[in-house]
């Protein structure tokens, strides 16, 4: 199997997304990687990589990078020899069977609907991050890639998530919630409660509203939300982690007591840190393009970069695309 | 000061919010409180206070008690005879300087605006809550009292909480940051777009959009965004603190060494606890209503209850609802 890895998208390109991509070589013997940037700065960083590995590694050129800060549209349109865009032709023109990319969201978003194409009949793609819960691993959907939503586009999103916990993830008839103000009927507004008679309507095993509270339960398989919400919510779990880490180390540098006692929880803290730590085990799917699109952190290193191609490859295998395709067009979970 | 307090209104009524009461009248000496509610139910929970406490606490009956379930505003308008109404007609009238209610967040802000009335110019009111960050406490705004709003909307929960930080928490020229899905000018949907517009021709000290990655390290005295975005968020931040306590609590059952540890770092953590759980410490504000009108959480115990009247104690000494409605008047902070 051939995926596009955009080496030059990310805070660590090219190093840890090259050394990300060996890793991966390593640990999946039927992978071959095209590693899409600049082919100066890419050479070197895999000279020490095994043979084994490295015959699988192939440079493809890319003379731009699609930046941060830039308008992410724009940037796709225009920046024709850009790494990411590249790596997204591949898989349109069926060189590749998907990419992965730690660069701007907003741009892998653009170029999976701008290059990669979307799915007929699908008006809006989501991104949908597994969120470790207590009991499950959720899937929450939209996270970023279609900030404000129609009712039809959270009933696509949810019916995304179903296929892919069903697919990939292997959740028999998995549970959807949808995200609101509150669980009761009441809740929500003008929107929410549109969606709800989409899903009711459906064959999805709805479960109802669910409350910002019940996630880390693990409310549902699958949480439904506009993009705008999915977004903040994310980036508040990623800071308030980093914040709580900050403070907890400062706290115990001034605490005799405390650092003697962390001394004893270290163990049960790195096995905490490893269940909970998503952005090292995650990638996050763009649901509803035509391919495997993947985007992994934008502070991913190597072992997150190999996450994330290890999820596009589950993507292939299990045909994540396809089935989202075909159960669309047959209107098996759509009535 | 004569406070109206719903001893009906939570999930321990009417114990704890008696319990509550007492507490608060033996830590405020000044404070009189009237405990709206079924005076049979009330009357014993009382004995046991001392007589200098008793004397300040008077008995108002109340027939009807406003459940969760109930659709709020209807509720409001049909429960004449409800404790969070009477309640709230004790302020309408003046015969009450202020008013704090556990009950249903949406009957508070329904009885907020149709009982209480909002300040002239105020289109609509706005939950704002404390919440501890890194470096300060910020408020979020809205939580839940205007599920989508306007761009006036937005502008007036910034202009209420800016007044709120300066009258209130005593911060000069509070930071207002607008919650959005990146920092970036260019992220956000129109709303946020049309807010920003609103903000920028103001007089407040606005630093443009948040993430949601930068609240939990104190972005912005103020934070503002939807009611949707904001309860989901408040009511996610509760959520995750539950989970982790029993996570952390199951996993240290099954670990000896865990345990031991625990043991080194109880007073640190009892001190971190402290400073985060909001539940305890916070009432939060129905801003833009004509009166002292203040939340206490749902599960609020003795404890919280009579820090929710300490809030509300503290907003009409300083005056908060008259300078809200003397700055919007004035134009002070509106231009």
């Amino acid at each position: 199997m051939l995926l596009a890895l955009d080496v030059m998208g990310g805070d660590n390109a090219p190093l840890e997304t090259c050394a990300g991509a060996v890793m991966a070589c390593e640990r999946f013997a039927d992978l071959e990687l095209a590693l899409v940037g600049d082919t100066e700065a890419v050479r070197p960083l895999l000279e020490k990589a095994p043979a084994s590995v490295r015959t699988r590694l192939h440079l493809v050129h890319a003379e731009e990078v699609i930046t941060m800060d830039e308008p992410p549209a724009v940037a796709v349109r225009k920046k024709r020899h850009s790494s990411l865009r590249i790596a997204m032709q591949m898989v349109r023109s069926g060189e590749a069977q998907g990419c992965v990319s730690a660069g701007s969201t907003g741009a892998i978003v653009a170029g999976g609907v701008l290059v990669v194409g979307r799915i007929p009949g699908i008006e809006r793609p989501g991104l949908g991050v597994p969120l470790p819960a207590v009991d499950r691993i959720s899937m929450l959907i939209d996270i970023g890639a279609t900030v404000r939503c129609k009712p039809l586009n959270l009933y696509q999103f949810a019916l995304m998530g179903d296929v892919y916990m069903r697919k990939i993830i292997g959740v028999e008839s998995p549970s959807i919630g949808l995200l609101s103000n509150g669980q009761e009927e009441v809740k929500g507004d003008e929107l929410i409660i549109e969606a709800r008679e989409f899903f009711r309507k459906s064959r999805l095993n709805f479960i109802g509203n669910v409350e910002g509270g019940a996630i880390p339960f693990g409310a549902a398989d699958v949480v439904v939300c506009e993009g705008l919400t999915g977004n903040i919510l994310l980036k508040f779990i990623e800071g308030t982690g980093e914040a709580m880490y900050s403070l907890v180390r400062e706290e115990i540098s001034r605490r005799f007591l405390a650092k003697v006692g962390m001394l004893f929880m270290i163990p049960m803290l790195k096995d905490m840190w490893a269940r909970f730590n998503y952005e090292e085990t995650g990638g996050t799917p763009l649901l509803g393009v035509n391919g495997a699109v993947i985007k992994a952190h934008g502070r991913s290193r190597a072992r997150a970069i190999c996450g994330a191609v290890g999820v596009a490859r589950e993507f292939v295998m299990k045909r994540g695309f396809e089935t989202i395709a075909q159960e669309l067009a047959e209107g098996v979970i759509r009535e």
